[in-house]
């Protein structure tokens, strides 16, 4: 305590000065010259929330608009993943209301587990706090800060609180958090019971259907600053891209934008109510409504070890260190992956360490011999089955869907590993006949849709692997323009989905993968195979409308050639006719040979 | 403690499945479907080490070369900052030693103020610790993650510990400590008295010349993974560059790799020393010398508050919960940057607050109405005594001694603000005559140097503001030629620098800007003021050259002219001369005269 007072005193120091005296001749005047001992007494902890706080900008909160898709990106994640690992099939409803100028209140509500009482707090209102960044496993949040840090926005821009409702077994709970910043730990400003389930509203036709109540789910309420835009970065293509993603997903949307007369960016999906007051707001009223095409939850993905060929120095010492084994070669088949315990013994062999050592002393002292070993024993890839990718069926259902094109293809690649993590990459391709789909321009870049596990990622494509990846592809051997060192030119949308039990995304706001070369190479040769595929199609289509040129060049010359034959022959009318209708016939015998 | 064990055991199962049976079996069977009460067990903190150990690519750790880069930035960083706090003339050293195939020892030394003893263990071994950020103070380090992070790197690919030796008074101290990252805590596994002081080498024409020694200083040392590339992003060019935006340091640099025959990677810096044993090198062999040019250390920026209009709601709240101040108006004047005492008073009066309210009850109540009084209220803008910019005429120092060009401007903006933040842009720029310098092609892009309070930015170009920028200025509107959406092209080096508080980094790794609007707009107009004065010297270079040529062709036809002239009027020889001389003279003032 004494040292943080310190540390204040002598940090007001300068501002005092300048406050106090003219400010322009505060500006000449130099700031103290530092010793050894007035350095050490400023430093001071910085709390993880103080750090995102100050660079919200890492999470996705760099401006409104960006701000209010973080938001429900974060829930929905959130949602699908506890939906999927409790078996349910997802309903989530994405519920954005305007309550001032440049304020808007989110809610996010699912049919999932719920969420116990005492983790709540931890979970909605704690950086750094959550389930899934220990284990090895394929799930869509993996840091356990997204929707800490969305309410810790809210908190920053209106000094709200996020609100939890949740139902778990027979009771609700009703709770409002805010990230005490400090400490990074949450503050408790509202804890009750209360009667509460989800509610869901499918419409159809424009009017509300019969109302969905689920048994048990969570809804999560968040109220900041931001700007609701539509276009490419908009909650409306997150939620269609996911729909795409996610075939098993059903949702439910509505934006309410306050209506002051001169305001004509009202969606549609106001429904008839206008200047809508926000405190009683009708519940089913207009809800779009994203309907589930496909009832079969994503096969869950196994939780594995950590393969060993993956696997630093510095963390194969931390996990001897942390093994429950009482030996070494136990500790080598337990606690990774793709060890049997033949294998452990040769790798102590080859280490020349005694396999009935005690892992904790290995640890200190030896860890580099067995690391040595480890990587130069051969050892099985490892498990994919932590792996669920979309698959080449539900990836073309999902194109087809959403995309009107002409030529379909998609393929899923075998997993590969980077770093020790298995990853698997899929890629889908739509093209359109030029001028037939008015969203494809065939003068433009061809349009690039990101995925990581299953979650569209719609911001800093230029830092992504995938675009890398798209523009290292030579797509003029595949007969596509494509402008050097830029992603090809042509009616055509990409699709490229990256599934990992890690990915590695450039920042905190996860938009954005690392340009791991495996990854790439990965990439781009799923992009290839698709590419050879188009190749075949675009040659194709290029002869037969060759073809079909030729073939109606002739058709001209067909009643001129049966009128010559006529009059050199002699021929009847009817004869005539017989000709050309030979002639035809010949004409599209040959086209179908071609 | 019961429950982490809870989770772990659960953790376990699935994976005890796939070890123990067949894993072709294994892969079809699902996961357990999760209630709310077992994906309670499994949440768990995750310590911010442990975050950023797995995200080491966020902090500049992906690959081997840039982990090299990054260490050595992170330290040299830390050593200007010390020396120039300090009021000391920075002597930095940079010592890189291989020490096996893909291992090397990274040693920074500096002539700075030292750490105490007490200090070193935190600064350089736990994340997010640090005396930069809490401050409004422009410095290279603001994170207080860099050198831990280095170290933690270190620590993972190779085991090794972090050691320090600083001098700080009389005594001396050499510390070795590691990141327990379950924690994020320093482990000390040595603290001990020593005898050391700083050495510097300073090298003349490759002789080693008199020994500088410091009488206070640090030095860290760190071992690890990495691999030595010379080339666009390494150190050599990183060391380069930060002489240019730092004349009044003086570094010493060398790289002894392991040398085994056929190696010839080894650079001359080695000098005649062939296969040096690593375990007792001499010290004073084998240094590069960049020798300081200015013997001014910059302004030393003074602390300031921050200012009112960039404060978020929330973090007005939490100002005025930790003020001292007693009052409301007190608090307001004291805790922020341009607000007087009557400023504050007219503040209170416009959200109709009492001016001597507590300040900790208005945070909890009112701050929304303070908030607003506070955004309708004129402001001076910040102080911009926290900022050293380089200065133009340094700037056109540090170009013209670095790039051979014909052409060389350069200009600082007056300090403009985002988010409430001071920043200041300064742009410098060097055109050489095409085909006059190597390394500037006049068919490629230009080359852009980026800056950000004084530290070079080598990495990551494509996400940096600076990039969009240079690409959003239309320079053929000054005589350049550039592709759509790219930078422009020519025999150009474009250096930015931004100079801030804080600067908003796209990632912890601190290689590039975000996109703040205000920051693009301010380096646009930099970039535009430069290249006005660009198009001014190219079109008067190009009118010359026409001059040029037309006086070239003129010249040709003197002669024959005098000899007409001769024979048609009889002139003698002499004559004839005087004719060719006076017409040359005619010529000549012409010229001038354009």
């Amino acid at each position: 305590m004494a040292k943080k007072k310190a540390a204040r005193s002598s940090k007001a120091r300068p501002a005092k000065k300048a406050a106090g005296k003219g400010a322009a001749r505060a500006a000449t005047r130099r700031a103290p010259v530092e010793t050894a001992e007035s350095l050490g007494k400023k430093q001071r902890d910085i709390s993880v929330s103080e750090f995102f706080l100050k660079n919200r900008h890492l999470l996705g909160f760099d401006n409104p608009r960006r701000a209010l898709l973080t938001t429900v990106k974060e829930a929905v994640d959130n949602a699908l993943d506890a939906c999927e690992e409790a078996g349910v099939l997802p309903e989530v409803s994405v519920d954005i209301e305007q309550t001032g100028d440049t304020r808007f209140r989110v809610s996010v509500t699912d049919n999932g587990p719920g969420v116990v009482r005492n983790q709540i707090p931890q979970i909605f209102a704690k950086l750094l706090y959550g389930s899934k960044f220990h284990r090895l496993r394929m799930s869509r949040g993996q840091q356990g800060i997204g929707i800490s840090a969305a309410g810790m926005y809210g908190q920053l821009t209106t000094g709200s609180s996020t609100r939890i409702y949740s139902k778990v077994g027979r009771t609700a709970h009703c709770i409002e958090v805010q990230v005490d910043t400090r400490r990074n730990k949450p503050t408790i400003l509202k804890d009750e019971p209360i009667d509460w389930r989800p509610e869901f509203y499918p419409s159809r036709d424009g009017k509300p259907g019969k109302a969905i109540v689920a048994r048990r789910g969570t809804c999560v309420s968040i109220e900041m600053e931001a700007a609701y835009v539509r276009g490419k970065q908009s909650v409306d293509e997150y939620l269609k891209q996911c729909a795409i993603a996610n075939p098993h997903l059903q949702s439910y949307y509505r934006v309410r934008l306050i209506t002051n007369g001169k305001d004509d960016e009202v969606p549609k999906k106001t429904g008839k109510k206008k200047a809508a007051a926000p405190e009683a707001p009708a519940p089913d009223v207009g809800w779009s409504f994203f309907e589930r095409v496909s009832k079969q939850l994503p096969d869950q993905p196994n939780e594995i070890k950590p393969h060993p060929h993956g696997v630093e120095l510095g963390t194969l010492a931390q996990i001897l260190k942390d093994s429950t084994a009482r030996t070494l070669r136990s500790a080598l088949a337990q606690d990774f992956s793709r060890v049997s315990s033949q294998t452990a013994q040769k790798i102590c062999e080859a280490a020349k360490l005694n396999p009935k050592a005690n892992p904790t002393r290995i640890a200190h002292q030896e860890s580099e011999a067995l690391y040595r070993a480890i990587n130069a024993t051969k050892l099985m890839r490892p498990p994919t089955d932590c792996l669920a990718p979309i698959g080449e069926d539900q990836l073309l259902l999902g194109l087809k869907k959403e995309i009107n094109a002409d030529f379909y293809t998609a393929i899923t690649r075998p997993p590969a590993v980077y770093r020790g993590n298995p990853f698997q990459i899929e890629v889908g391709l739509a093209y359109a006949k030029p001028g037939e789909n008015e969203d494809l321009n065939a003068d433009n870049p061809v349009r690039l849709m990101r995925y990581a596990n299953r979650v569209p990622l719609l911001y800093m494509g230029g830092a992504c692997a995938i675009t890398k990846g798209c523009t290292d592809v030579n797509w003029k051997a595949y007969g596509l323009s494509q402008p050097r060192g830029a992603p090809p030119v042509g009616p055509m949308v990409i699709m490229v989905h990256i599934a990992s039990v890690w990915v590695p995304f450039t920042s905190e706001s996860k938009e954005a993968v690392a340009h791991y070369p495996e990854i790439i190479r990965e990439i781009v040769y799923g992009l290839q195979e698709c590419g050879r595929r188009l190749a075949v199609y675009l040659s194709r289509r290029k002869r037969e409308e060759e073809v079909e040129r030729k073939r109606n060049y002739m058709v001209l010359y067909i009643p001129h050639l049966a009128l010559g034959l006529k009059q050199i022959l002699k021929l009847s009318d009817r004869q005539e006719k017989a000709v050309v209708k030979n002639l035809n016939q010949m004409l599209e015998r040959t086209h179908l040979e071609t």
